[in-house]
């Protein structure tokens, strides 16, 4: 039986592991926050467009160092925040034969896992998914839910093709990719203006966003572009326009970055403006709207550490 | 007797109203929110670098049409936001002889004055004060408070003189220059990023900014520079340095917009930031820092209305 070990079972960790266990994997948990809950009642998963079920891991345990079996998979989900180790988190239950995935945002966290893991198989994981924790235990998915997964630094595996076929099987659709990490900058595309933007408005929806200010969206578009260009990753030519036509069809919507903001958790602002600004500087790309935009959410950061 | 009508008596036009009237002149004032009170009682303004003085204004107006005497000076001090009719305001009280004063923030803010007043005297004051209104009536004055005045287009004529002699008796210096609108953008320097910034982190006082983004408050200056010498008023080359190295002098600092902000009042981001703008897009200037602040307030401005 296939054995899985999610590490950061947040909304992401949380709906993703049961969908694993719901296709017949024995799916164990690390999960923080949220531990002495989980342990007793594990999860109910209230998925709009699927079902709402229970979902008992295997095992909830503290720390990866706690898990005495070997992984064929770990998934991380956490954050990619400045304060969470992503190699520590996860290294106590990676061995030889691990596969390690990680279902998170941002655009340039490849290296890291690649240079911390040389002899391991590492699949990147994008999520395209409307999903929160409304209590503890408790996952509200709301919409959407396709995952992106293709291997480092390209190609897609027969380790990566079976986790695919587990998720169609539990009901989301899931893509095996040849070049996720072009399809990591893909999405930097519409994180990059919505999710600050959204934030240092005070709390506008993205439809607010883009009828107001279309043109300072597309300007941070068009940056994104050109730095995933210089970095080797050209974007389709119409992606700001479909980016543009589909956010005007979207109901109005509050972005993961707002959601954080609104909950004083942190935010996102290094794994997808940092790392993208340093790409441009490394690449030597003009990015003044990204710039702005980055150095605005250091601000709203630094003001945010002042009132903890 | 000098005559003269200060129109828009907040903070700074029941300041420098004052000074006028302790120097000898006649200064009456029309007033808008605090009317009642300050028919009643006048005011009371409490300058720390000067004295705690009463100030019973001449009359006390609602309306500039109300003032049935010859004004030989308007002295115009509302702020500059696109719901308040500059033109409309003193026009009831502008006769041949009347010199058109105006201390308010801002660039690019002339030339309606002078379209709308060929026959008059158009004198530009820019104020370089702390000072707020802390109950109706009363005002505190905290530090600063020097004037600069200049005639439109330029030059210095005999009623600016006058002017300034009356500021400078009253103990505030004031001095007249011969080009005010190069003053206008060398106060735009500082206002451009801090006013903004100071909003848009929200709420950081201005050596919080500079400390953690230096380069970015530097890059906005810079674009104000460009679009001021494309505009034909140079600045000097040492400008950006010069007020970097005094605003790190600075106790730190609540920017005039983070005030109104705070208080719910309406923010001078037009006159500011969009006739920046305007004017480095008529001239062909680029200025995309300036562009993505700009955009931030608009849509923070948009959030705001739908709280009122």
């Amino acid at each position: 039986m296939i054995k899985v070990l999610v590490i950061g079972a947040g909304a992401i960790g949380a709906f993703y592991g049961s969908l694993l266990a719901k296709a017949g994997a024995e799916v164990s948990v690390v999960c923080r926050s949220d531990y002495d809950h989980v342990k007793q009642h594990g999860f109910i998963i209230d998925s709009h467009p699927l079902d709402r079920r229970h979902f008992t891991p295997t095992q909830v345990l503290k720390n990866a160092a706690d898990f005495e079996e070997t992984a064929d998979y770990v998934l991380l989900c956490t954050k990619v925040i400045p304060t969470l180790d992503r190699i520590g988190l996860i290294r106590p239950a990676v061995t030889q034969n691990t596969a390690i995935v990680f279902i998170q945002n941002g655009v340039e966290i490849e290296q890291e896992m690649l240079d911390a893991f040389p002899n391991n198989e590492v699949i990147s994981g994008l999520a395209f998914i409307g999903c929160n924790r409304v209590s503890p235990g408790e996952i509200l998915h709301l919409a959407y839910g396709r995952l992106a997964l293709g291997n480092l630094p390209n190609g897609v595996s027969a380790k990566t093709a079976q986790l695919c076929e587990l998720f169609n099987q539990s009901g989301i659709e899931s893509k095996a990719t040849e070049d996720i990490v072009t399809g990591r900058w893909q999405k930097c595309v519409w994180n990059a203006p919505f999710n600050p933007l959204s934030v240092l408005s005070g709390g506008l929806p993205t439809l607010d966003i883009l009828q107001n200010q279309e043109l300072f969206v597309r300007s941070i578009m068009q940056e994104v572009c050109d730095i995933a260009a210089a970095a080797g990753h050209p974007l389709p030519d119409d992606i700001i326009s479909i980016n543009i036509e589909h956010t005007y069809a979207m109901p109005p919507y509050k972005t993961s970055m707002l959601l954080d903001y609104e909950n004083g958790l942190p935010m996102e602002t290094e794994a997808i403006l940092g790392n993208a600004l340093r790409a441009a500087q490394r690449l030597g790309i003009a990015a003044p709207h990204l710039e702005s935009v980055y150095a605005l959410m250091k601000l709203r950061e630094l003001k945010l550490s002042y009132l903890e």
